[in-house]
């Protein structure tokens, strides 16, 4: 694991580089806007999405100067949907990260417009890469699609809308919001590259990214459980006091354990099939598997 | 000017037309994500965006077919912009276009998504004719900037921003915010359209769209004071209520009347130095100047 850590720091700090700069860059009038998107886009977090960006561009032997872009966009789509997300009308969390949350430092009405202006900078960033070429327009196309009202989105809706009906939550609609609301996203990174790289061995990663999806957010309603603030950045505990359904409550903690030990080796199990270098793919399931944050 | 109303109506049908046709295939899981997209889309109002992008594509002799992709995103962003803004963080308006809005209907948190939702959309829209060619990116990158943080966004959070602060507005101000926040959405449809014709008479177009879409703010500002909730649509007064800088504040009911005047004979001489049948245009700015909502 100790080259592991390496790798991922590696593709952390090429990834926080080019970001930095981005950021050095970026100015607005009023600067207040710009403010409120650099305070969550510098947050930082594990930036699991662009990692797993930059390891399949190795894998696939994609430049990664290529590939930043997309992740870029791609982490700027995660952050404004945390800002959303942390809104009042929404889950209406102080803490993000283990800091306050936007609102709590802009305001109300300029988080919901420095979430606004993060999904609409993203696709700037994506629409200057589309005069180089099909793959590319399809690399956006993917970004966009894994965001939206086949996407994440669908899975904030349903996670307020289920959880606010009449009737009890079922497994499958909690694989339906899960699926959607974080695992898109995390599909997207690897579905992005592969369209950078016309990957004729899509279909296997696009597996292997499903069920590594589903084992993040099994993994983090354990945490909800077990974790603690200082690790994770944000509150504990909030999923059981709301009545949530999570996998937890679903399976118990122990069960929702086996059934993460069960997608991890369902993960390893895909990657098998893939060509290439994958030690860091496997590595990184083992680190999901097991993180602490 | 009958002739002018038959051709808005003619533009206003083929645009409603594809929109219908739009919606009627917009299915969404959970359901409540797409009748909360439907329900601010379908709310009509006067679709003047749209009708000036095909106003301006009869002028530059580009298929309809070619620009209505576009107007539609356009007109979702518009529509997005109006959710978010009526929130009870921004402006809590509870009408708009004559009917509660949003969040009234579907509650904060619904009309939060549904406007990311239409804004994401509005961009898969636009990627879907990436791969066209060069003009089609261009217009998708024109439309993602008049929407983003140098354009409308821009125009919001100043709004915000400068409203808030200690300092008194000057017009300046004003004119920056109003610039921003109604001008980039009205100047997208011209310049998009210049894209798509690859127009070398895009910078004559460009100074009708500027001052076009500032006269069409003064009249808002104008029709704010004199107008009434049934042409309107939306709550009256409230900007004088709440102490906005408003046009009319700044120069009065009759200097604000004069400089909507001025404005108008700016938009018209531009309008000489273009080639092409022009009557749509120079009846509009008419309309525009006149308009009762």
């Amino acid at each position: 694991m100790h080259d592991f850590q390496e790798r991922y720091q590696a593709y952390l700090s090429v990834f926080n580089g080019y970001l930095a700069e981005y950021m050095d860059n970026l100015s607005t009038k009023p600067s207040v806007l710009g403010e409120a998107m650099k305070y969550s886009l510098s947050a930082g977090g594990k930036r699991i999405r662009p990692v797993l960006a930059l390891a399949t561009a190795e894998l696939l032997s994609v430049p990664s100067k290529e590939v930043l872009p997309f992740a870029l966009a791609l982490e700027m789509i995660h952050t404004y949907s945390l800002i959303h997300d942390d809104l009042p009308a929404m889950d209406d969390d102080d803490f993000r990260r283990g800091k306050p949350s936007n609102h709590k430092v802009f305001g109300e009405a300029n988080a919901i417009l420095a979430g606004d202006a993060l999904l609409n900078t993203a696709y700037e960033i994506c629409f200057n890469q589309c005069r180089k070429g099909d793959g590319y327009v399809r690399a956006a196309q993917i970004l966009c699609e894994c965001a939206g009202i086949d996407g994440m989105i669908a899975g904030q809706v349903a996670d307020l809308s289920f959880s606010s009906g009449d009737k009890p939550l079922t497994q499958d609609d909690l694989l339906f919001i899960h699926e959607h609301k974080t695992g898109k996203l995390l599909l997207a990174p690897v579905a992005m590259v592969c369209a950078l790289a016309d990957d004729r061995e899509y279909f296997k990663l696009e597996k292997f990214a499903k069920a590594f999806g589903l084992l993040f957010q099994i993994t983090d309603d354990i945490l909800d459980v077990v974790g603690d603030f200082e690790g994770m950045g944000k509150s504990i505990g909030k999923d059981v006091a709301e009545g949530k359904l999570t996998f937890v409550k679903l399976y118990g903690l122990e069960g929702a354990g086996a059934r993460a030990d069960l997608l991890a080796a369902e993960c390893k199990a895909y990657l098998e099939g893939i060509e290439g270098e994958k030690t860091f793919f496997s590595d990184l399931v083992d680190y999901v598997r097991n993180r602490r944050n």
